[in-house]
């Protein structure tokens, strides 16, 4: 039985916390959070805290806070000899105040609304001490089929990474979703268009999978597209298609 | 039953052919390519031909070939007071020469490896004579549940819509992977990501569903992520941030 406490009151917090109170392998000994009403539904679940200082002992503290606040959280949390992980797509492990240390980065968009299947998210792994990394291991395999060995440089990439097939995927969604409201076009004609082109990557290398006007070079299309479209929406229509026709020039 | 005549040998044509051959509600009476060979399969099917004077009689003529083509197949066939259709997203209905025209556009990226199933697609639909749409709707619900009125206006819209969904996203999926393979990650580790953003839509509205370093105005994050991109990527992520901030401005 793994030892935990987890300290955070947001989106990941949230969902790692009620998925570790359903493992059978894992004890959650406390939550943290600066502001107690956000934990207040663990009553008679587990104990919790807005106190740092009352922090209880256990084999890992995961902190899963903003960004910016992991540095100083880590550097207050007064535990001796203990494994400190955070939850950070984009903070090196480095930045944990701790000599044992580590990352267990859930790679998956969370939000409060929605119920999250842990058991097929990635889980990347990170820790400065071989034994820290075995038991970091125990504990994401606990919780996950697939556990990648990640360290803070890959990581960083694939945080970025994330972002442009994440965030930047879905503002196209949005420029759809306008183009579409603009001309009484009810957007749920997109929907499988949208699934398939995310399946389709799976079995296809996108390289293989790219179809398109800016692909065969079909200039008429292209210039009937752009007259359709927004100043902003030109800019982002015109970009794309240029860096698409690039790509495939390259390859011929 | 509804006597079909299908012109082309393409992706559309080839998935829609054996679509068709399959439905109770359709007699697919011959199949037309300018290229015998890629209709070979045919054999023992139905009928085929490399002729377009020797195309038989139906009650719809579907013109499944190139954009640039349909309106010179259309005027080589020699039919009179039949109704004639094309596939395509970005051809007017009315680029058709035949005095009984429509569209029966199917709303979906064809590749001929993978099967598609077509009960799902959402087909639009359009023609010139109030009878000859009621005869293309009994055709299109007889091989989809979803089936939409959409005229050549809105169907324009709608093609570049899809152009942004789904080619331009397939686009920012090869950036991730290019990301991932410079720095020996596993694409596959962004895939449940990617289909989770894909799902997500269909349940929020995509502004609704925005998360990220554009969205939160992290020029920190933004800044480090900048500075790990190629020229164009750099480019990409530049343009497609400061559209998501300013989306976001706006509506606060």
């Amino acid at each position: 039985m793994i030892k935990v406490v987890i300290l955070g009151g947001g989106n990941v917090a949230y969902h790692l916390t009620n998925n570790l109170l359903d493992n059978k392998d894992v004890d959650v000994v406390q939550v943290y959070n600066r502001n107690i009403v956000d934990i207040q539904y663990l009553k008679n679940k587990t104990l919790f805290t807005d106190t740092l200082s009352d922090v209880k002992e256990a084999d890992i503290y995961i902190i899963a806070v903003s960004d910016k606040a992991i540095t100083e959280v880590s550097s207050k949390l007064k535990i001796k000899n203990k494994l400190v992980v955070h939850t950070s797509g984009s903070v090196a492990m480095d930045d944990l105040q701790s000599d044992r240390k580590g990352v267990l980065y859930l790679l998956q968009s969370f939000s409060k609304e929605s119920k999250v299947d842990f058991s097929n998210i990635p889980i990347c792994i990170e820790a400065n001490h071989d034994n820290d990394l075995i038991l970091l291991s125990t504990l994401a395999e606990s919780i996950s089929k697939s556990v990648y060995f990640i360290d803070s440089n890959q990581r960083k990439s694939l945080h970025l990474a994330a972002v442009v097939v994440n965030n930047f995927v879905n503002h196209l969604y949005t420029i759809g979703s306008d183009i579409c409201d603009k001309n009484n076009i009810p957007f749920e004609i997109l929907q499988p268009l949208i699934l398939e082109t995310a399946k389709k990557i799976t079995k296809l290398h996108p390289l293989d999978a790219q179809t398109g006007p800016a692909k065969r070079n079909d200039n008429e299309t292209i210039e009937k597209h752009i007259a359709m479209l927004t100043n902003n929406q030109q800019e982002i229509y015109k970009l794309l298609t240029k860096s698409i026709a690039t790509t495939y020039d390259k390859k011929l």
